[in-house]
């Protein structure tokens, strides 16, 4: 038996089933509003202790993922319910690490074990196995059909790099490793150096978890490392089958080409970059502008502005309301207090990425609120520029992580569309239109289907709800594989791929492809979705 | 108006909506009998000719994707008339290009116009569009939960390469580009040089019915290249968003690596090499053992051997039986005539390939048939090798792509255990099995899973059904996305990507998603499969 688990941060990885103390350079997460280094010290991996991690990963991978649907639902439920009995301990821990609002990190706790529980009940309901039967057609001219079966099956241990701006959602046990599991891939965590007691916590709690319902050892581990080195080797490690990654352009790209550049190339699935648009379609602008544009800054600071999907971009027509859209969002960022970002590093490159865009030709700065005087301190920031000089400039689309944003004025419908043409990929793309805005937006809305994964009307798109229809996604560079989500059930897809049965004997078919359905799935039967048993064809 | 579409070959590629004549260098597909060039010459396209074809179809693209799934299975439809319709002169110039009997080529335009009829049915049935709808939930607290609803649009301009084995199936209108049309997307074929005539003559068909039913320009062209600019130009084009390929390890792997270094990367759905393993389990082998060996020569020679699922490998356990299989196999290959390969450098490579692996440590030669006196002409070949050398030496799995196959002798179950473990990535594992063997089947059935796209037992690995659970795929090297298949209805979602809308206006909705369901489409409603219309809220 492993030792004890321990409920607050010792400096620990976890391989395996075990908690271990690396022995590279000592590491440490720090307060940002202080740059003070927090204890405990985290001695970075080894390559062996990497190596070791893959090795439990790849040896657990066959008996995880040959347990029931029904087990691993457990599994990530007794997850869900360790993290909430230790809500305290770990909203505390992490506001210390990020400086994000405990009623936000509370928040956080809560949609992170409710992300695991909506896991286990897609779980139980079946449908993301894909189960097709087309039975056999012995009769069929000039040959007989053979009976052919499909499911979908897990790719193999996947390497799960968390995100600096939600240190459980999308970290530790955040939707990559939520959905890896329940798809039945053991998970490695490189854990984020902005949060590592946090990610301690966490980690204990799934190996607890783990532990718990009788899972394998090496279904879960997580590492911890400095600089590239440790997170290129896991991804360039043969065990590893998918990667998935919340961050940066620039680290997301670089673990893509690492996964291209293997001898056995793997998927990646890098959310990295993202401005989300918002357009003001100029009815709503008219009848509303005042008011859209104090809530429009609303969005644009929430939690420092370090969302993927904050509003770094407004689109609108000169005409009226701009005026007053533009003055109450100025006033309102002026007289924004500022706030503590996630790190030093990333209030360094906020500033330098907002002075960048403000710096290119035709840019004004239009409005910047105060800058707290922490050590991480950011300040919101409105810069504005003409539709022509955007369309005609793609390095105004560069994202700055945190509360700047840039309001292009439109000449007319015609640059507005030119602008949105003009549009690199998205997570999200926002509309305000009144009813009289309504021809427009449907003119509009297939070139935001082209550009985003997930379009809104007449909200903000800060704040991912975690559902079945969920799309966290989008064209590149939102992401490196527009053919999926990050959030909701449709996540899980990332790690299965179909496998076919032909004319398996019914003792060796799996359960959800058994003529009786024994496990109560959806399936294709001949192409028709149903949950019935397969009629069988009369013995005599 | 464009010139009346001509049913026999030109020497042109179709740009849009025009048979276009070429202005590079002259190629020409040879009769692989006699080596001898055949009329017409094709004249290759120009890099403006590669610009023009991704220019039209991009501006198709809008109006395409937009097309209702009735007016797409129309347009299917009608290229699958006019293939039936023209399927003597189809046959008659694919078998003067790849020396393939009549009645196999007979065979698949059949297959090619089931393929896109089986397309036409799966977009009236609409599972494809992934519909789902969480719908608002306003009494939600602490915050009131948005509508959400989504479904799957089109990727982009899908551009495909067709195979050289089969000129119809996998080919100019075969199932890539047949799923990616289905999807929305608009396709820019490459026509294979060993059989450009009937890639033209297939392409008119196209183009015609898309005249016919009333598709945009643009939404098909193919062209015509020699060596690999011209591939490599339509890959790196920033308007292709998809690249559908089957053919050589090499070939897949250079265009997947040059999608991966665009600017903005493209999914690659390569097909590529699969050794397709037999297995044949002791009980099994010892009661039916030379009656397998015929049976497998069968399978070995069909289409000179040139088939994706070709059964290259044949994995058994010294014991009762063995000798009998090996005997009869053995017997059969020697006394098989040989046949006309596809071509004379497929020839060349195949013969090349069966010597680099006679050549290595440890393999010893069994059989060679007689060879053709024909230009393209190859023999069958058997070659053997203990299981512990084949472990060892990763260098036996290359594929030789013809009639070789490699016996395989284990000493016993661990070795052939160690045998299936040590296998790359494949389409297809067989497995032959009486009832005795069903147990270790059961322990060798999830090694197969892990390692294949479609496991088969008691029948040959070469024929490959078109329905809705067929999977040909299969991990790396068989193809470089293994979470995808080519063949069959699953094969539509790899041209697809999920997008969700948020709050947008009933009006403003895709069909599939609104309310009372117009399509009759399946949706998940809140998670549940349903065609039910969303029960709508009271409105007092």
């Amino acid at each position: 038996m492993s030792a004890p688990l321990q409920t607050c941060p010792t400096g620990a990885m976890i391989i395996g089933a075990e908690p271990v103390i690396g022995t590279g350079k000592e590491i440490r997460s720090s307060d940002p509003r202080t740059g003070a280094a927090l204890d405990p010290a985290y001695p970075t991996a080894s390559a062996e202790h990497v190596e070791r991690a893959c090795a439990l990963a790849a040896q657990a991978f066959p008996v995880f993922r040959a347990t029931t649907a029904e087990r691993r639902a457990e599994f990530l439920e007794r997850i869900a319910d360790l993290i909430d009995k230790r809500q305290d301990l770990l909203v505390e821990r992490a506001h210390a690490e990020t400086a994000l609002p405990r009623p936000r990190l509370t928040g956080e706790v809560g949609r992170t074990s409710g992300q695991l529980r909506l896991f286990a009940a897609e779980l139980r309901a079946g449908s993301w196995q894909g189960a097709r039967i087309d039975p056999a057609r012995l009769d069929r001219v000039p040959l007989p059909r053979p009976d052919i079966r499909q499911r979908r099956i897990a790719l193999g241990p996947v390497a799960v790099f968390g995100a600096s701006n939600f240190p459980l959602a999308f970290s530790t046990a955040g939707g990559d490793t939520a959905s890896a599991l329940a798809a039945g891939c053991p998970v490695v965590v490189k854990a984020h150096q902005a949060h590592l007691g946090t990610a301690e916590l966490v980690a204990r709690a799934i190996a607890e978890a783990a532990a718990d319902t009788g899972m394998p050892e090496g279904v879960f581990s997580q590492v911890v490392g400095s600089g590239t080195d440790i997170g290129a080797q896991l991804v360039r490690d043969p065990r590893i089958r998918a990667v998935g990654f919340t961050g940066s352009r620039q680290g997301g790209l670089a673990i893509a080409a690492a996964a291209a550049a293997r001898p056995v190339p793997i998927p990646v699935y890098a959310e990295m970059s993202s401005i989300n648009p918002v357009l003001l379609l100029p009815a709503a602008l008219g009848s509303r502008g005042a008011e859209l544009g104090a809530a429009f800054v609303g969005s644009l600071t929430l939690g420092a502005g370090q969302f993927c999907t904050n509003p770094g971009l407004v689109l609108m027509v000169e005409g009226p309301g701009l005026d007053a859209f533009t003055k109450a969002a100025a006033d309102a960022v002026a007289t924004n207090p500022g706030a503590t970002m996630l790190t030093i590093g990333i209030a360094d490159h906020y500033a330098a990425a907002g002075d960048a865009i403000a710096a290119r030709d035709g840019v004004d700065e239009l409005a910047c609120g105060s800058r707290s005087g922490d050590a991480a301190g950011g300040c919101a920031r409105l810069l504005t520029v003409d539709g022509a000089r955007f369309v005609a400039d793609p390095g105004l689309q560069a994202e700055a992580f945190g509360a700047t944003s840039l309001l292009v004025r439109c000449a007319d419908i015609a640059e507005l569309t030119a602008a949105v043409s003009a549009l690199e990929g998205q997570l999200t793309a926002t509309v305000h239109a009144d009813e009289a805005d309504h021809p427009l937006a449907a003119k509009l809305l297939p070139l935001l289907e082209e550009r985003a994964g997930r379009i809104l009307f007449d909200g903000w798109p800060t704040g991912v709800e975690v559902g079945h229809a969920m799309v966290h996604g989008g064209p590149f560079p939102a992401t490196t594989d527009p053919r999926s989500t990050s959030v909701g059930t449709l996540a899980i897809e990332r790690f299965l791929r179909p496998v076919a049965y032909q004319d398996v004997p019914a003792a060796l078919l799996p359960a959800e492809v058994q003529d009786d359905n024994p496990v109560g799935v959806w399936r294709r039967l001949d192409g028709e979705p149903s949950r019935d048993a397969l009629a069988t064809e009369s013995a005599d």
